[in-house]
């Protein structure tokens, strides 16, 4: 058994309304000295796969297919056997 | 400046309905051997503070009077210096 944990995030330069939202939040709360907030995914998946290779392959294909949006998201990933 | 990674995740036993969906795509999609899925967030705060002790003490606060809902996520952060 594997366990991916993806990291998506929105890219560098686009605009991000959920993080400015809780920055403004944050502010509102007293939370000084807050300079940038991102807000992304992070998904955790289980899954069957016969070799490291064949699991990152797995994941990699998820990310581009369904996990991210790759105009205007990035995303990284490990993989460990569990 | 610092800056701090916050991981935001369902609790174990909470039910993930975007993990659910999540899973369903991947499925779909023609993704065999996946066991579970679960969704979270990922929020990337940068911000002025006067020392480590201070910056996770303000991150702290940040998570459990806005960025995880204690009673059905759990958190967990780290801060380094930029």
């Amino acid at each position: 058994m594997w366990k991916a944990k993806v990291e998506v995030m929105p890219k560098a330069g686009v605009l991000d309304p959920q993080g400015k939202a809780v920055q403004g939040g944050l502010a509102t709360l007293g939370f000084a000295g807050l300079r940038d907030v991102r807000v992304g995914k992070l998904i955790e998946l289980r899954f069957e796969a016969e070799s490291r290779e064949a699991a990152r392959t797995l994941v990699e294909e998820a990310c581009r297919k369904l996990l991210a949006n790759p105009i205007i998201e990035e995303y990284r990933f490990t993989v460990e056997e569990v």
